[in-house]
């Protein structure tokens, strides 16, 4: 549409509208996006407004009337049909039909002298209109509308007012408007990606540490025992932290120690060695081969696997001595290692992205990223995204998102808010959180509506992780399996993704002496494990999964409500599907040593409960069923029986 | 600075920031203007930024340094020396100086065996900032930071540790800083006008009423009088209806009827006659010479005359002949008039701004407003601009801006709110308000926060009128002097820009039957106004206006700070320079009729006053002078007596 006439009509104020329309917005598939914006124009017309979208680059675009709400404030709302990048505008104009259509009527009341001339106005609005429709081959309405025209001119006003002011009429009319004289909007945009986007249970495991022991490095091969335990779980995407050769040079020891001894396998997130880089995979665990058959075999179980993508490089990687340039040198000329003083990691040499070979780098480790997409691999953890530049990631994941939009990537970024923000903006699917740290029930409350009611609903799902192979956080150091219990439980159902690193459900619980990680950390070593050991909570995550799979509002991200407990220690929230078809109501006792009993106040309104009706809580998780009646009801959660609810409401 | 590299640094979420940047913000020469940003990069760098601004056009920028609140929140303030269009970026960077700086203290202090070789880092940074500076003519500069380089790897590092971490020395390389990686924000726009835009009370009256003679039309050369009037009263601008010559086709009679009788005067806005149309004057009140004439009289007086800029065509237009391809025809030929079904406006012909021949149209109209600034008028009051595209104002406004940046302009739009916004947002100086229509306590504070604190105060400059030609407010009506008295007062000391039509300093109050209008309107006739007559508010306006000018907080826009009253119909506000040089708080009775009484709880921080030390209230309107202590104290307001106080706030 090339504009051959001035602006007619201000179109601004977009909601939602991440810094000005600089950033998109995200949606997975057919999940809907309301448009609003502030539409209107000088003088007295009638407006009329489409929002239009389109698959980035697409000729076609869709199109759906907008509606007024009020002041100046109009809303539609789409829906994307297939995972990319989509773009969407709102176009409108002086309606010349319908403001005429409201004048003319007017005038016929009041019996204006000048109806007849007025009518010969509506006539050529009609006729034009009829021959719009004529040229598009809509043979049948351009003949209604001609037929509408001559009318005007040859029977009384009166006589014809009514054909004129049907809903017929107008919606004839509505599909070949005059548009001329539209206007269109700034374009904005929105990432489209499949429903794992959204909705997806993670659990990480260390191929090596397949067979949980810890006298043999397990290889992919071993692996199909973890895979199954996982989706008998419930799990859907299963994360390997990096299988890519590991360095030699300064490798580290057990438990991060300096120097490694003999037969110490090293940290897995530092890369390349004799073997390869980041295109290769580490000897011990087997070949490239070897990870697709499991890649495959995941497939088959209805599982994922997310690969590990760190952009660290040891001192025995490939690229030192292909590209010493992309590296920082110091003045006696040998490359930096990673320090933040007085700490040092000398197995590490970080990435100058800005260096002069900045644009062959780029696309070096963005082939990298495609090189695994090719073996199959859909769905990325990016370690530390927030130590590389913003623009890397923008450029890395929009350039693998445009050939394959069914790519994920979770952002690895624990940081400080405005960064682990932008990260989400420019374009990661996901990104760990805060979570982790936080304990108390209005710690969570005031955490999941800035993540969850905020404008960061609209690019950042949050994935709530109990633990990582980092973080073994205060509340679980020598937590008994109630606490674990509870935080698995919060992760999964108060927001639509989570996920958990391998020995959780054995309650894992050694810290570090005075560390928040874990002891003899699998980083650095291979580890026993008795997956099945007295004690587990495999029960229990299975059965959280499970309800997660069968319930719809569960799926859901921004629908996340708080309701009210008269005693501290209970949390209470829903989450329900926007026509309350499946809601989901939960209480959770977060002392795992105290009972808790108090009255709880539910918002009726968010559960779509009519106030003057009973309706059924069923316990998903426990079993059994009680009939309440109203926002005001008791709640008992004892530590040692059932300590939390997880109710499915039904009211008839 | 072309980008020969990738975007190092994120620089968004700027405040002030209208429509993500599409729209300027305000400011009048020498006014602060803060910039709130988020900056921030990967890793672990020391950050720097500036704020850096210009004349749109030049190639000088000014620059200062940024600083950083908390959470990545960064801001710094400028100002702007004199009116045009200004613009602003951000650029900001890691800064090896400064993380160098950072970690080799550590380093040194940890005895870190790689201290030499970092020395020789920090010297490398010194000596390319030493060329740097010779590079900018500053040896002196230079010599001391070589010298430092030089000493940095001779003698031992905890030696040279202070000079490095001194002030001066950080001073020195900030000059000289590594902006090589740097990267800069987009670039946001203010519009800079002289203080006029801010702090103005306009005085309106009709040129052909100047004596005050219903039996004669007085002239151009008859206004000495009135300007004298005004100029008495404390008023800075003059402001004019239409001065052109009138319509006689469908001229409008007295008191807005259909036909005007003989002698009948018209209404100035029903432009253009045989005398010609928007460059020409109406012959009854003289020639155009005797206008600039007058202009220059007026601005003897300290006056200056504002001009309506009203884009309405009599049917006797000269561009209804010259031009009518720019009106619109209906279906017999015919040219169409203004109409709002059923009322109908035959003595003017709108005109369609959107014709094909529009961008001469639209020249034409802009050379018009140019050739009465070539006759000196520097203000222009322009009539329903929210009827005219928005587009075309924008253009308009800023075309002759960037001739002539003192031209501002006043959008007369009493319409719905978003019209009134985006007139303000794309470039009018000023706007009218509602203020006319809020009477209650709650209603104007409601009003002036909204206007005064919200984001509105970034592009929107209230005019609070108490009266119009065309507005005579309910509780004007059949008023008396005391009611005149609170409006105006709540008007000039509420918003720093204000105005008022000539007779409302008389009372005048009587409003044509049903109508919020005057009866025997001066739009359609000559009125007899005796300028002295007794009752009239004289003394009390020039008193407003004295007190206006001689303090300057009331020279300011949005210092405006609301402060508690038991009592509901008393309205009690202040406004101090940021300094708390000056200081006026005001306390009016909002009933013209019943005393008012109560305690009134005072904002000290808003005030800048010390909770443990009395202060001294002086009366500016009656005279006298309390010592008030604390919060909390007692005012009485009797509306035949001591109605209101505008109290000067002082304490030692």
């Amino acid at each position: 549409m090339p504009a051959t006439h001035a602006p007619t009509v201000v179109i601004e104020n977009f909601y939602p509208c991440i810094e000005g329309g600089r950033h998109p917005v995200k949606r997975v598939i057919g999940e809907p996006l309301d448009v609003w914006c502030d539409i209107f124009k000088d003088g007295h017309d009638v407006m009329s407004a489409v929002l239009r979208w389109r698959l980035a680059g697409s000729k076609r675009w869709s199109e759906a009337p907008m509606k007024l709400d009020s002041n100046d404030r109009w809303h539609a709302s789409c829906a994307f049909e297939k995972a990319g990048r989509w773009e969407y505008l709102v176009e409108a104009w002086g309606d010349t039909f319908r403001s005429w259509k409201k004048t003319f009527a007017v005038r016929v009341g009041a019996k204006d002298p000048d109806v007849p001339i007025e009518a010969r106005e509506g006539a050529r609005l009609l006729k034009e209109a009829a021959a719009r429709a004529k040229k598009a081959g809509a043979s049948a309405a351009a003949s209604q509308m001609q037929e509408c025209a001559d009318l005007l001119v040859k029977v009384p006003a009166q006589d014809i007012l009514e054909v004129l002011q049907s809903d017929e009429m107008q919606s004839l009319m509505d599909q070949f408007p005059d548009r001329e004289l539209s206007t269109v909007s700034a374009t904005m945009q929105v990432i489209v990606e499949r429903d794992r986007a959204r909705f997806s249970a993670w659990y990480e495991f260390f191929p090596r540490g397949a067979e949980g022991r810890a006298d043999k490095h397990s290889t992919f091969r071993d692996c199909l025992g973890r895979l199954d335990h996982a989706a008998h779980l419930g799990f859907d995407v299963i994360y390997f932290p990096p299988i890519h050769p590991i360095g030699i040079t300064a490798r580290k020891g057990k438990n991060n120690t300096l120097t490694a001894l003999e037969g110490d396998v090293g940290s897995p997130w530092a890369i390349g060695g004799p073997a390869g880089g980041h295109r290769a995979v580490e000897p011990a665990l087997g070949t490239i081969e070897d990870f697709k058959w499991l890649v495959g075999e995941a497939n088959k179980r209805g599982l994922e696997i997310a690969l590990d993508f760190a952009i660290n490089c040891s001192p025995d990687h490939p690229y030192v001595k292909e590209h010493p340039e992309w590296f920082y040198q110091r003045p006696d000329g040998s490359i930096r290692y990673a320090e933040n003083p007085p700490k040092k990691y000398q197995d590490i040499y970080p990435i100058n992205f800005h260096c002069d070979d900045w644009k062959a780098l780029w696309k070096e480790l963005i082939d990298v990223v495609q090189f695994w997409v090719d073996c199959g691999v859909k769905i990325f953890r990016v370690d530390n995204p927030h130590t590389k530049p913003v623009a890397f990631w923008e450029e890395l994941i929009g350039t693998i998102q445009r050939k394959d939009p069914d790519v994920l990537f979770l952002a690895e970024a624990f940081t400080k808010p405005k960064m682990m923000q932008v990260l989400g903006k420019i374009g990661f699917t996901q990104s760990y959180t805060y979570f982790t740290w936080r304990e108390s029930r209005a710690e969570l409350e005031e955490y999941a509506r800035e993540l969850f009611h905020g404008d960061m609903r609209w690019y950042y799902r949050a994935n709530f992780w109990p633990n990582t192979p980092d973080i073994l956080p205060g509340h679980l150091q020598n937590a008994g399996p109630q606490m674990f219990r509870i935080r698995a439980a919060l992760a999964a159902t108060m927001s639509s993704t989570w996920g958990m690193y391998t020995g959780y459900e054995l309650g894992e619980n050694e810290p570090y002496p005075g560390k928040e990680e874990y002891n003899h950390s699998e980083k650095y070593q291979l580890v026993q494990r008795d997956y099945n050991k007295p004690g587990n909570i495999n029960g229990f995550i299975r059965k959280l999964n499970l309800i997660r799979r069968d319930n719809a509002a569960l799926h859901l991200y921004d629908n996340l409500r708080f309701h009210a407990a008269d005693h501290s220690q209970i949390i209470s929230y829903s989450k329900a599907t926007p026509d309350f078809s499946n809601r989901i109501l939960c209480f959770i006792n977060l002392d795992p040593k105290q009972t808790a009993a108090s009255m709880v106040h539910l918002d009726l309104a968010a559960l779509g409960l009519d106030a003057s009706k009973p309706f059924k809580v069923i316990d998903l998780l426990h079993g059994g069923a009680y009939d309440w009646n109203g926002a005001h009801n008791y709640v008992e959660l004892k530590p040692d029986g059932v300590s939390m609810h997880v109710f499915r409401v039904e009211q008839a």
